[in-house]
């Protein structure tokens, strides 16, 4: 695609950050010299990343546009939008905007890993415009998984962008907020360019239930189990999910306590934000339950994927001090095990069964929607927006391309649809789309407190590591003899005490391989050292079919 | 449960092997001095097993008692009922009772891993009585997703004891021979003392549809892509699977080209064995392709659980020098992911999808069916059998605990029911039964050529090793001096380019850290080690938040 020199300047288009998923953790828009930023997100490591805690997206092009920059706009709360604000903001200074509860979790973040320059945070309401630089964001409610979340109509000079955020369309939905269809209506009448939209659940047919059906099947559990303490583990970011279950106790004559720092933490500031409202009386302290019968007592708990160390967790391996588990207790999985998760989620089941535990999880009752939008809704959005580009966001590549499908079958024709890559920048002026280059773009890996220092270098001796273990060998040579060792010392390799000729072997290999060496007056250390290693590697690996890493140290006085 | 001591002995049963799953791999029966083993199988390692390629059972019991074994019987032929085999003849030899499918994989695998005495194979078919001391066993033929699988109904001093096995109710299953539900009927009419249930699929609701029911999706799949290349990916040993993929094709004009080493193995074996029947010139060599349009081939393959360097899996990437895709060709997935390869999955289908290749998978269309009896075929198999005593094996205890349920709903009393944990003993007289014993039980796991010689301590190291990495520290010493070091080596810790003035602080660090200990003339080399550990490790994590693995060798002349 030719650059349109007379117009001069295009609109560009970009996602940076993202693991399996592409354009979900930040997505990118510029013209001329304004940048602006939508959302900025962390992902969470893969298997083949251990010892990473978490990875957030190379932002290179923004630091050498960070003059550029005009602000970052938040959709939502979730850690995928909002996790790598913290780390980013070492990197560049730029003006936040988001509603209210995004920005107070955004806030908690700051507070313990605080940003060299001061934060500006600015609070936005569904409905509010801002100017920024070119650019005029609109913020639009739509319903999800979490409160105040919102999609943004980005007004541009080649016509209007619209960035669904993570969204579905609840028409029940609990705080009585539909998602605002009739603004998005109209914007569609005025005419979109560009919609950028969400895929997670764009293989999935149908519509995805309303927030309100989880509802009805805690009624029913909570009927049926009249008799029984009840246990629910929930994502705590989920307010909506949280409030049901704190209005079913209540009218069930429950009161509920609460476990889990996260739970506790955004209990107590939705609560205080106004999100969630607390019959009075309702909530107990955990050293409180001893005055109650069991059934009288609901407990809400973080674990829901499993995750060891969660207050579900302890409680289901008999870890936690203050729960105990008995035959009578029933325990709600009100989530979906997370893609990687499965395993975790099982776990914990085994636990709970093994103690007489009674597991309702969402293949037994509905006891969990996704905040995602399924097929129909996703139609349902193109058709209201009608846009003259589409670009499938948020997801896997099986679900931007599911998601294309989707576009393709409202009547966009396929030249018009773009499937992103990590960096890839999509070009439009008032005629044209296309991609046209491509910016630095990737992961960055987070391992304690070093960010960016661990990479693929890294991680492969991790894994080599981890596969094989390590063995080290270490001689002392002066003028050409061996005056010390060679020792052999191994780690994660063999059951050292039960191994004993192998590693004699390991030894007498090692020792041969150095005399050899010095009898040739070879003096390239690195040589020697490729030596040493293919000589045991070769005895090592006829001796056990393992691959160990061999790392020699030959120490020269 | 106090033994009955005028009677003398009872029938003793226990599960050995299964590292999520219980009794899986191998259960035993054992009356005075007769001993039977029923499977011999190997499970796949967790995630927390780095570097394992596969986990067999703990028979230190039987090899204890190796001159009661009078038999090991299999029910069928896939892995986790007969992995174990070419191990276990290593530590005992026992004759082994099969059909003639389970024998001939079995060969094949020993003709890999040779016994150190000759090997006794006995083929039986179903039917078949096989007298092994006060044993006796008949083997019932049941349906499975792997062909000639049985139950086995063992008629020992104390009663009947039923085992499944893995089975299905397939009542229109490819070869014609529909699970002996008479057979079954009988024997329960003579009256069932103990049944050993398996129980993957307890938690899943109504009848798991018959194997047929994926030939009339292939038939709308072939219909719906008559125009394109099909790539059809499943599991080798699924041979109706396969015959209805090749019949499928050939009726609808295609030829049939097999990849995949397992896959080429099992067509061959299974063609010559009679178990499955191949028409005239439909299957051609992958080279051979050329010479036909695209949508005149069916491509067999494997790699339905995204193994990497499967031939889907180079196929996907790009990697494969037959095959190429294009956007005309159409890929079936013909499994469901076994919990923990989702992501596997994941990926392949993200990296065909990439190229532009229709992928279809069972959320999509009915092409796979489970081998598994779901809840009512489990409640339609006691119903016929009738047992005292209940037992559900072959799951996770989430899977044991709900085909207690489901006993329960069949009348057994919850006191006749065991769930059974690895190395627990069941014994039973004519009278009663109960939990009353335990024996050493539990996974050796299998590295390389190595067998057992990975252990608890080996695989700690290699999950620290693989969260943190390694610095090793070397110096050596010379009556009291330090002459060369310390040295400094790291791998899986940080980039060290990028990293300098931390690896020159820890160099600082352990210069002290020695020269405080010579100063001290402490000479315990336990004790400078744990000194030289602790003062690095305290370093390193201030300055990093990390924990590597730290390895002091101190070299002394």
């Amino acid at each position: 695609m030719k650059k349109d020199n007379r117009k001069g300047m295009k609109l560009k288009v970009m996602c940076l950050g993202g693991i399996q998923e592409i354009g979900k953790n930040m997505t990118v828009l510029e013209y001329g010299e304004d940048i602006v930023v939508i959302d900025c997100g962390m992902g969470f490591p893969d298997e083949d990343m251990p010892g990473v805690d978490l990875v957030i997206p190379d932002v290179s092009y923004l630091v050498e546009n960070a003059h550029k920059i005009r602000g970052i706009l938040i959709t939502h709360g979730h850690e995928d939008h909002i996790g790598a604000v913290p780390y980013i903001l070492q990197q560049i200074h730029a003006p936040i905007y988001g509603t209210r509860l995004s920005l107070g979790i955004i806030e908690g973040k700051l507070d313990e890993y605080p940003s060299p320059t001061e934060p500006e945070l600015y609070t936005v309401e569904a409905g509010d415009v801002v100017s920024l630089g070119v650019f005029k964001a609109e913020f639009i409610h739509v319903n999800h998984s979490i409160a105040d979340a919102c999609a943004i109509a980005i007004r541009t000079p080649v016509g209007t962008v619209f960035h669904t955020g993570d969204f579905k369309i609840d028409v029940s939905p609990i705080d009585g907020h539909m998602i605002d269809l009739t603004r998005i209506g109209e914007i569609g009448k005025e005419g979109v360019t560009l919609l950028l939209c969400e895929s997670t659940n764009a293989e999935r047919a149908g519509f995805t239930p309303s927030e309100r059906a989880v509802g009805s099947s805690l009624e029913r559990i909570f009927a049926q189990y009249e008799d029984r303490r009840l246990i629910i583990a929930t994502f705590s970011s989920n307010v909506h999910r949280v409030q049901q279950i704190i209005d079913t106790s209540y009218r069930h004559g429950r009161k509920v306590a609460v476990l889990g720092r996260s739970m506790i933490n955004v209990i107590g500031a939705a609560a205080e934000l106004g999100y969630m409202e607390l019959p009075d009386g309702v909530l107990i302290d955990v050293n409180e339950m001893k005055r109650y019968k069991p059934e009288e007592i609901t407990l809400i708990t973080t674990g829901s994927q499993g995750e060891p160390m969660s207050a579900l967790y302890r409680i289901a391996y008999s870890e936690h001090d203050k729960v105990k588990l008995t035959s009578k207790d029933v325990v709600v999985l009100s989530a979906h095990a997370i893609p990687g998760n499965e395993k975790l989620v099982g776990r914990i089941i085994n636990a709970l069964v093994r103690n007489g535990v009674k597991v309702v999880n969402d293949s037994v009752e509905d006891v969990h929607v996704s905040g995602h939008a399924c097929r129909e809704e996703i139609k349902l959005l193109i058709g209201l927006l009608r846009p003259k580009y589409f670009m499938p966001i948020h997801g896997e590549y099986r679900h931007l391309y599911a998601n294309k499908d989707i576009a393709e079958f409202m009547g966009i024709p396929s030249e018009n649809i773009f499937v992103p890559d990590l960096g890839r920048v999509l070009e439009l002026d008032k005629k044209r789309a296309g991609f046209a280059s491509e910016v630095q773009a990737g992961h960055v890996l987070v391992d304690g407190a070093g960010v960016g220092d661990i990479g693929s270098v890294v991680l492969r001796d991790r894994k080599h590591l981890a596969e094989d273990g390590l063995v080290v060998v270490v001689a002392t040579i002066d003028n050409g003899l061996i005056i010390s060792g060679p020792d052999i010392v191994s780690r994660g390799f063999v059951y050292v005490k039960e191994s004993e000729e192998l590693m004699r072997g390991v030894k007498a290999v090692a020792m041969q391989s150095i005399e050899r060496i010095l009898s040739k007056r070879i003096n390239d250390w690195a040589h020697i050292k490729n030596i040493i290693r293919d000589d045991l590697a070769k005895y090592i690996y006829r001796e056990t079919k393992r691959k160990p890493m061999i790392l020699p140290i030959i120490m020269d006085i």
